[in-house]
């Protein structure tokens, strides 16, 4: 309280005091490393802003785990980012975005951006048939925080839902071009292309990598709507709009910490998505909580 | 201390010290509800006996894992058991059992029982051609456990191991009879069963639910072995040994405390292994810890 006090009281006219805020990193987390898919569209679009990621791979996945779990988890490691100063924390993961976001809002003051309303928004500007589709883990399809999400900028649309489990262990195998994995594609998808969509939500940050295989499958009459580039696109508003955006000369980065040591999948996120990601911070959750 | 003193200098010749240690529950503990494969074979053998089951599936699945981690959170649930009263603590998860049970055998006087040595006991009893195929997690593989565990019997034993990360998921996804887990079951087992195996250890406590499927895959020529019915026959000789076992006129029972509201695989492996389950007990694994 004291020192905050006397940092109102010194005068740097040149410095205002958002300057300091402006430098701090953008927080980013997600159960795993699937959110890193996020973190690039992040660097891509706003490259002089520093990342902070955790990712929770200690815990990992939290697709099957209860709406109580997944908020806590949301909140312990919202304790670590906002331990490292971010000035903005992104929740890169559809499932914590659809079970935790809320209650961080109320806990927090800086400001939290989830993955569903932005992908919801794209959605909605995508389709002409008013027939959306979404795919995610069982958490993110039973919390129906798309279809909330989509209703609430347009009722008449018709939303439809599946969980698709076994994609993102297909992922972590590394079996993105693979005939077992265009059927169980084709088995999760085949009533929901039937049905008549013609916009597909992304709805786990895994899945941009089967981007290929799900777009093979669903023809060219099916958009697919990946909403890591629009949660970057609405981070990137909300900066300019809250003053808090880098200085444009600045080099940027991504650092990332990780809750238990990853396996393969990280380098293969990393070659995937063409980041640059140096030495892995290993973080132990249990020191985290608010 | 004073309280242990007190309690032996009482006499009552009639009822042995012993005897309120005999009433105490087998801890049995998993990743998440796979090891209630080990719980039926319990239950099966041990009818008197009382079971603790904890599942935590706040943080499954461990196979992925750290070593570091999974041997952290083997101790955190070792804690609980010892909460209950645990007069041996049964690890019913390969991946832990491969790598927390000597940590713990360092660190508590209970007797502690793993799924490993069971199972290669039995592998070693199987094999005729002296070559032995495991399947098992990514982190119960690469920790080399049942290898070291069969050459302690016979070293001149060829094991040849292979993880096989996307079982457990088609598992939970309920596809037990289904052509696309055929198909996978294939991919990994094939170069195993070509490489001349006489004997197939099932190193994941869910395997068992795909037996069916499995032995349809290698044929009659390899014999599965599940570790399951292995351990509870080597706990039954341990509580027996150490004059631990419960009296026979009891009826025993298994209660399931779970560290995550489980989804509907619970009821799954209730029915598959026509296990009695009533309520389901929900523990917070935070407070848990020695």
């Amino acid at each position: 309280m004291t020192a905050s006090r006397s940092a109102k009281t010194q005068k740097s006219p040149s410095t205002p005091l958002n300057q300091k805020q402006n430098l701090r990193p953008i927080g980013v987390f997600d159960s795993g490393v699937g959110g890193l898919t996020v973190a690039a569209a992040l660097r891509e679009l706003l490259p002089a802003e520093e990342i902070f990621y955790v990712g929770d791979t200690a815990r990992v996945p939290y697709g099957g785990k209860s709406p109580a779990t997944i908020e806590r988890y949301g909140i312990e490691i919202s304790g670590m980012l906002l331990a490292e100063g971010a000035k903005i924390i992104v929740v890169a993961c559809n499932t914590a975005s659809a079970l935790a976001v809320p209650r961080l809002q109320d806990l927090l003051r800086v400001p939290v951006i989830g993955v569903i309303e932005p992908g919801a928004s794209a959605a909605v500007a995508a389709t002409k048939s008013k027939h959306v589709g979404v795919i995610g883990t069982r958490a993110t399809v039973q919390s129906k925080a798309y279809e909330r999400a989509i209703h609430a900028i347009d009722p008449s649309i018709k939303v439809r839902a599946q969980a698709c489990p076994l994609l993102v262990p297909l992922i972590e195998e590394g079996w993105l071009e693979d005939a077992v994995t265009d059927q169980v594609i084709q088995r999760y998808l085949n009533p929901m292309v039937r049905s008549g969509i013609d916009t597909l939500v992304l709805g786990c940050t895994h899945y941009p990598l089967l981007s290929t295989a799900l777009a093979s499958y669903v023809g060219s009459g099916i958009t697919l709507v990946d909403s890591a580039r629009n949660c970057a696109a609405n981070v990137r508003a909300l900066l300019q709009k809250l003053s808090l955006a880098a200085p444009k000369n600045r080099p940027g980065g991504l650092k990332v910490a990780l809750t238990d040591p990853s396996g393969s999948f990280l380098r293969v996120a990393e070659q995937a998505l063409g980041l640059q990601v140096g030495d892995i911070e290993l973080r132990s959750v249990q020191r985290a909580g608010m």
